[in-house]
């Protein structure tokens, strides 16, 4: 009997959502490459993941109707959140209110309406991750106002202000970004859940629950906090000799997948660039970033490790006006389309219950001797 | 590439706690016959799983002040718990108070501390299933209080009255017999989870996102449900044939694993035979299982499909005062411990991030076309 370590090379499912080709640096969507949806809003991606094809007008009108009267929630789930204090940790109040979310609507698998249920979950996980902020600033709550784009709405109700045309698309495109990437820990914990039947919530509960370890989750959180420590573009070279003589591993450098730079990288660096021009330590941030891709370029590339989707993208969002602890609820809010799409494939088209084995390799059977007789 | 359809034959991890021989009918965890440890109190079996040998009475007392001391949670998660409505569901509620605990404790994976955090969440998880039937009851709220053991805490802070010595030993068993059943979906959501090195109480979160599945948890809800349904001994016979005739199955007979009557069912029906014997409707719904068991042995033998653990555990719950909605949270407050040992027994032991593959069969390279052009 051979223990298939991690799950390693074992395929839980057939997919039509994600492509990856990680030695040539190709991620596509439902045939669509990522370079080419930075043309597309993340409505569009929201239709094209959950029914196969982009919209037109009116599927696409149809698709942002469903959202805008979905961001309310059960005032419930709000008390929920702020009812943890300011100091919890953001994806643990994330997978409170979902499991809220959960014990309140429990929705029964059902193909004539899950897709809907999808539209409705990604709505309200709007809702909970500006909220989980707002909580741990100390603010009000405050529910996503309807408008012409997803991206604005929680921009607005996040931030309290209103953004202009350049956050609006970096957030759009950053949702894209991050929408999917095949079955990483999060949507296989989420699979397995499914794979019981579990209403829609509690699955992404369960992804929430995966996402929130250091492995997984918590990337670009790390890469930033790297810039932050190093402080200035002329201590990177300093600093990264440092670090290879210690033997540490660079954050942001290196993929299980990619095996060269990785797509979203390159767009996430173009999208930083852009916005990090306005804020003066936003710009030396991305400065110190640019250096140490430059610098890690020379040493790493041969390593096979370079830029990942996770290295840009803290300085894009730092740059709008979030705090570092909400970098992983963003990557989740934005995943969220990707791992309910993944559910809905595996509950219609291939459900199955997931139960593996374990090889017993423990003691033969013991005689048992009562407490009383034990030495 | 093949597809490992709902991971059947995958062998997703090693173990030296549970033993299953379902050809034969053997359950044994750490060595030890299912049958023989019902002279063990749950404490036992709580160390006996967390580290391996029985207890002495010293490290007995250990454990035990480790659990009373530990019933507490913050004011947070009894907030969460009491802030959901009373028509929520039971499990969901879990989820929503273990997300509130991970949000607020979030330790790190230590050697040194894993089996003490697993004695903290066992204790919690008391408080946590305690709390959601009093919430759902409209009763305030409660923590355990410390005793000489466990299931008496767990009962009285319940049920709001002192159990008697059959009612404790009958707990006791119930919690021993729900405690590991190797990796079903529920432990392998949170194996999944552990695997990213989330915290402990996310890994829970995760296996009661998984529970909360109809194909998973629920079994002996819907089995006790039949009971109520058939009414009366006498009409046993008739309602088999009908269920036999529409091809419906029964619920609380067969299992995957087990191919000859489950050893927890045996034990099961000997503690609900001698509670249910105290309250009129509890003795006639254990009449009407016994004569269905007899039935059903005469007709689904030879399928090898015979009562599992659910099939009588529900009237034992039923016959202590707890309302059908309770025996899943009872199942899972008992499973803890068989979660968390197995998480701890694989962040330890044979660590590696879980990642499976999907197989892409979607769509080929396609042009994208900008919604003003799309027909």
């Amino acid at each position: 009997m051979q223990v298939s370590r991690g799950l390693e090379d074992v395929i839980i499912k057939t997919t039509s959502l994600t492509f990856i080709d990680g030695e040539k640096g190709i991620l596509r969507y439902r045939g669509y490459d990522i370079n080419d949806l930075m043309n597309a809003s993340y409505e569009e991606v929201i239709y094209l993941m959950l029914y196969g094809d982009l919209p037109s007008r009116g599927e696409l009108e149809e698709v942002k109707s469903i959202i805008n009267e979905s961001y309310d929630v059960p005032e419930s789930v709000i008390n929920v959140i702020f009812s943890l204090g300011r100091s919890c940790d953001p994806i643990g109040m994330m997978e409170t209110a979902f499991g809220a979310l959960a014990s309140v609507y429990n929705p029964a698998w059902d193909k004539e309406r899950d897709k809907e249920t999808a539209l409705k979950i990604i709505a309200k996980a709007s809702t909970v991750t500006c909220n989980v902020m707002r909580a741990k600033e100390g603010l009000k709550p405050k529910v996503p106002e309807p408008s012409e784009s997803y991206a604005k709405s929680f921009l607005r109700s996040s931030l309290d202000k209103e953004p202009d045309e350049l956050e609006v698309k970096a957030m759009d495109n950053s949702l894209v970004l991050y929408t999917d990437h095949e079955v990483p820990a999060s949507t296989t914990a989420g699979l397995v859940t499914a794979s019981t039947l579990s209403d829609m919530y509690s699955c992404v509960t369960a992804a929430l629950a995966a996402l929130k370890g250091p492995l997984h989750g918590g990337a670009a959180e790390g890469a930033f906090n790297q810039f932050v420590d190093i402080g200035s573009p002329e201590k990177v070279e300093e600093w990264f000799s440092r670090k290879m003589e210690e033997k540490k591993r660079i954050m942001g450098f290196g993929h299980r997948v990619y095996k060269t730079y990785d797509p979203r990288a390159k767009i996430f660096k173009r999208l930083a660039e852009s916005l990090s021009s306005r804020k003066p330590e936003a710009k030396t941030y991305f400065k110190i970033a640019s250096k140490l891709d430059e610098v890690g370029e020379k040493h790493l590339s041969e390593k096979k490790l370079f830029p990942n989707t996770d290295f840009y993208s803290g300085i894009l969002f730092y740059s709008m006006g979030f705090p570092v602890y909400m970098f992983t609820p963003i990557f989740a809010l934005s995943r969220t389309l990707g791992w309910t799409s993944h559910f809905i494939e595996y509950v219609e088209e291939q459900h199955r219950l997931i139960r593996p084995r374990a090889a017993y390799v423990g003691a033969e059977k013991r005689e048992f001797v009562p407490l009383e007789k034990r030495s």
